[in-house]
């Protein structure tokens, strides 16, 4: 809930927080999170300048001795000679100013200031004592988040201050006030120090109620030992990033692993109170719920904030499941919440509303793997419910971006049902509306949704949807070999090209036909048939990599549908794992680790492009990294691993037991080396393993994958392909 | 916090509720509060009517086989031959409903109706599942409670429903739906019933969320056994009741007794849930705290709900200080906690808000008696902080009736605090802006500001509100021998009589000269000098009464104004007793029984005479049936009882061992019956007791107070008149 740190920019959705190389802090703020933002604090000394803003009380800062760690930061306030550490427990900011002998100590709450996504319509602040103030903040709505999202706070300091005071409509209070409040507003509290005397400072939030936040406060955090709050934060970390261990490799390359890893676990944003409260935005008035409760009255699950989950069943889907199962059970239990408050599951559950960012139904491959690996502590009855309703007219697919409870529907489906493709030019609320993205991924998720349907025993449904997963061939163009948008009419849009110039094309979401044409994970098979064969898509999938590689696999000037492969945007982050498919799995080791290779800067300036999507380019970094991947994304009623090659010599996957058997699962390598990316022999617990993937049913029993590597492929290993959806579910 | 019973009438604050004599019961609602309700349901047979309101739906119904009992409602549906029996935990109404045979039995849950107060302004069902539904009401702002108010329920059948549906816009849905809501929204659950099966309900309420709603229902109603909960509230009501214990008097003064004991209970409405948490409106946009709770983690109090305390002075303060110290001690729990959340001790706490009902500050008076009687267990610094604001410009007082968050005050502080008085045609903000009610009033409450000062040592500030505490003087008109309202230029104003026909006359709030002259609680010593001494004082009042017996001692027509004594109303309730400070206790002793024979009526005809102000008027009787009084409220430094003659042989007020020393006060008359009201003689502990008073710290100690009566009034005892203003504090 608390993600507390410097905020060097401010006022903008993509470009805020902390960015390495701007000079200044503007302040330090508690959320940082999708669509969320609030409750900026800053120390200062000398004149007070809160009610002039951030442009005037920002302070210079530099990185040396700064150290920034999950779970601590530390950084100098050049302007005012103030030292600043911060730590955090779930729900509480934890502050340690070191300040210089002082009079004039100030600690800002600029609870009115505009952060991130929009401005901060209304807020207030009260002093409950000399050590305590009280406030809330109203973010304003987004053209994401449609509803005011209010979060309170509760601030207790370790002395008492000298005085309260503070400004509302950007001016400065004269007279002596105990509560403040209203638009552009904000408070300070005067301390005078001595010289190296710390400040310490606790801010719990809530998104409920200033009875929560001063409950999660007493819950989280009683005592005011500064070290051991960071000391525990560090072990919580070392906990959750040494569910894998990795050895061998180079120091960069684990450095990038592990920041890959954190990455992939900064998404799970908790809306809930320590005692399960929960903003529920849902409905056409906010209401607070409380989730789940298990027999001694604790949260069963946390409800969680994420974005969409447009494009995690390549990344997230498959990290989570294997690695931590209980975030995957408790998002699950966080959709089927907002099914049971608001009538439809997610695209992501964000802010406790519907955002309806980008397109499909992604929440139903997230929950089929989820179900198929056994992670199923939540109302599965509720889940699939939802998630059939989401197949039809009406459904969240029919929701196209951005469009808020509008009375008609833009996500095409009454095209879809009723001729198994949707056109281009649908017309209707919402943007992205890409009627050729929009059939490709339907026709995958209709295939997830067969895969549960087919799990929890109904039949006919998975035969229906099983039926309409194949609808991808519908946009199948024999004479450009590509997947072709087509018009209303049923005809091929003219002037179509693979790749383009421009940002958005005609047809596709955020990419182009070149990348987009390779977009059925669940019936690679029948892709590779339109093809003409695996050796006519092998080679054309090559020639893609051929030439994505000199931008560094990423479009030019990051416009995504400028190129032919783009690991800067999800819909193509599969590619490299489609040779396993082909019969040349060599390629996919090839490629993997050429990939893995050009996103290996582990300097602020590098790691990922473009957006990191709540760590789903991070857990793609890891999945790469450790040689396992699921181009199906694990929905399969058996969902299976393909097999490429790790960078590391060793990695222990500690298995979260209350999920699986084993204790854990285990991938050597021998003669490993950058340029070694190519299979040459593999063991599964000690015998030899020809195919190139593996089942789930075997990873969470636990054993060991060891893996021979050389400098030259062995074309005889693995050529075999993973089943896929023409093949009888039966040969897995 | 739920009070369920039948509705007979709605849409209107005064005559809404259970009439008596209306012939149809509309619904069963659950709040009916103090400017606030909600929550109608009402089972039906036949067609599906919800959509269509109470006119169509409502049922007749008979007196014939009704049982209403504190914690229990039993009354049939003719319309539907439906059998009805409602009880309720503190938070949870249930509801047992004995059906005919039916395929159509309907339960509605009509949620957008418009109760009592004001219309709702928007309301939202979702069927949980086949047994449960939840949602919210938001009731529309009113003239007394300046903004919105939701009221969230989770309700749950004993058996599962056939089919959910319901209403918007009295439009009734035709499709298949889960949720709904808007505007007159509402929502039906349609059973199949057997011959006399009975269905059962719970329905739990909160005023924070759905979550709270849920929980307040699994705390304290977890299983479905209705007769044990009528039978725990039955024990709850008998413990409450029972703290006063009567004997002798005949069946109808019991009856009567009880009734008003009973209406003495009913103002303390809850607004918490069981976690405390409760909706805190004091501030521009409504946020939910958190009572303080005990070590266990359990509420210390809970947030009561209730009307302004204006007079309470002269009956609840006396009572609940007397024999339920733990409510009061509540109130002044929540008090100060809205001290706390809004920077203002409230009129009276409703609502989580300010209503500025009323004029004046008394919360002063409950505090002093409070805290001078040993009621403590409250911040009592900020309590005293938060007084002393209200007494001076910018503070409560300074809010006339009904003036909300306005710019200007409207309570005429400013001219109080310079010349001692508030002249007429103040101007600003808000209603009931009569100067010699306010001036009166205010100095009453300045006296009990300097007794909580004393008390706390606070000795500068005593003598300031001592002072101010004369300020009554400056309405003395020695020319018309009343307390005779001033126009701005200090001048008397003209065309004054004592009486008058309107409702409200200038300088007076819901009354007259005639009655505000005899308000002088503090200083009834000076009021008499003013007078020209004890008999020329006790002279006039007894004429007022010889006046006032024939309309039954209240107003013509209910005009408060129209007439010498008004025991319809809160200002001249202490009349009676007043002659127990001129020296003749005796026609105290005659009067207060006079009074107490005028309001004898146990049918639902009589009974009180105008608003019965959340118990205050029971309270009174209850005061004058065992014969103690407090003239001043009890908030001196050392409260003590005024005696006259109880209905009763014997009265036992078995004493709350949290506060006070005493297993019991008890007492007892000889001789006692409706024509010998006069007191002979009186022992306390056994020993003579010749003074018409006793102080409280007696009573706490617990005792016995004997009294013999006769028919003949005993001129000789308790003439010398209690302790008032200007006699030195040490001579109580």
């Amino acid at each position: 809930m608390v993600n507390l740190s410097p905020d060097t920019d401010t006022k903008s959705t993509w470009s805020s927080g902390y960015l390495y190389d701007s000079p200044t802090i503007r302040c330090f703020s508690h959320i940082h999170a999708w669509q969320l933002s609030g409750i900026a604090v800053m120390p200062t000394v000398g004149t007070m300048q809160g009610h002039l803003g951030m442009d005037a009380y920002q302070s210079r800062f530099s990185h040396e001795g700064e150290v920034a760690e999950p779970g601590y930061h530390k950084v100098h306030l050049q302007e005012y000679n103030i030292g600043v550490e911060l730590t955090s427990t779930t729900r509480v900011g934890f502050h340690r100013y070191t300040f210089p002998r002082t009079d004039s100590a100030f600690v800002l709450f600029d609870t009115g200031a505009y952060l991130a996504h929009g401005p901060t319509e209304h807020s207030e602040v009260r002093r409950v004592s000399d050590r305590e103030i009280e406030g809330m903040a109203v973010m304003g709505k987004t053209i994401r988040r449609p509803k005011e999202t209010p979060v309170y706070f509760v601030a207790r300091f370790s002395k008492p201050f000298a005085h309260f005071g503070g400004w509302q409509d950007s001016t400065r209070l004269t007279q002596a006030v105990n509560r403040l409040g209203g638009k552009h507003a904000g408070a300070y509290l005067h301390f005078q120090m001595t010289d190296q005397e710390s400040l310490l400072l606790k801010v719990a939030i809530s998104y409920t109620s200033l009875a929560n936040a001063r409950s999660n406060l007493e819950a989280e955090l009683p005592h005011w030992d500064f070290d051991r709050v960071h000391r525990e934060s560090t072990d919580q970390w070392n906990a959750m990033l040494g569910r894998i261990r990795v050895e061998g490799g180079t120091e960069a390359q684990r450095v990038k692993f592990y920041t890959d890893l954190w990455h992939s676990l900064l998404g799970r944003r908790i809306l809930s109170d320590v005692n399960g409260d929960y903003p529920d935005m849902t409905g056409p008035r906010p209401q607070i719920r409380r989730v789940a409760l298990d027999a001694q009255g604790q949260p069963r699950f946390p409800h969680y904030n994420f974005d969409a989950w447009w494009g995690s069943h390549w990344s997230l889907n498959i990290l989570w499941s294997m690695v931590y199962p209980e975030i995957m059970d408790g998002f699950c239990n966080t959709m089927v919440d907002m099914y049971h408050n608001g009538g439809l599951i997610p695209r992501g559950p964000s802010g406790g509303n519907y955002t309806f960012v980008m397109i499909g139904d992604p929440a139903v491959s997230f929950f089929a793997t989820a179900y198929n690996k056994g992670i199923r502590t939540y109302d599965v009855a509720a889940a699939y419910e939802g998630l059939r309703k989401n197949a039809f007219v009406g459904g969240i697919r029919d929701h196209a971006g951005y469009e808020h409870r509008s009375p008609a529907f833009g996500g095409g489906m009454q095209y879809y049902e009723t001729q198994g493709w949707v056109p281009e030019g649908i017309g209707g609320p919402g943007g992205h509306k890409d009627g050729a993205s929009m059939t490709l991924e339907y026709a995958y998720q209709d295939w997830c949704l067969a895969q549960l349907a087919q799990a929890l025993g109904k039949t006919d449904d998975a035969t229906l949807f099983r039926q309409r997963a194949g609808n991808y061939k519908h946009l199948w163009n024999p004479a450009t070999r590509y997947m072709h948008p087509r018009e209303k009419d049923g005809s091929w849009i003219a002037d179509f090209t693979p790749v383009v110039d421009a940002f958005n094309t005609r047809g596709f979401c955020e990419s182009n036909a070149a990348i987009y044409t390779h977009y059925v994970p669940h019936d690679m098979a029948g892709l590779i048939r339109l093809f003409g064969g695996a050796a006519a898509y092998s080679a054309y999938l090559d020639s893609c990599f051929i030439k994505g590689q000199p931008l560094g696999f990423v479009g030019a000037n990051k416009k995504h549908a400028s190129t032919w492969v783009d690991y800067g945007n999800q819909p193509g982050t599969q590619m490299a794992h489609l040779f396993n498919y082909a019969g040349k799995p060599w390629l996919t080791q090839k490629w993997v680790r050429e990939v893995k290779m050009a996103f290996n800067d582990t300097t602020p300036y590098g790691g990922y492009d473009g957006d990191e999507d709540q760590g789903q380019m991070g857990a793609l970094g890891v999945l790469m990294a450790i040689g396992l991947f699921e181009v199906d994304g694990g929905a399969s009623t058996q969902p299976f691993y393909e097999i490429s090659s790790p960078l590391f010599d060793r990695v222990e996957i500690k298995l979260n037991r209350q999920y699986y058997e084993g204790e854990r699962f285990v991938i050597t390598t021998e003669n490993n080396a950058t340029d070694r990316p190519y299979i040459q022999a593999v063991t599964l617990n000690g015998k030899p393993w020809r195919q190139n993937w593996f089942s789930h049913e075997l990873f969470q029993r636990g054993g060991e994958l060891h893996l021979r590597l050389g400098t030259e492929p062995n074309k005889k290993w693995g050529t075999k392909p993973p089943p896929s959806l023409s093949a009888p579910a039966g040969r897995r």
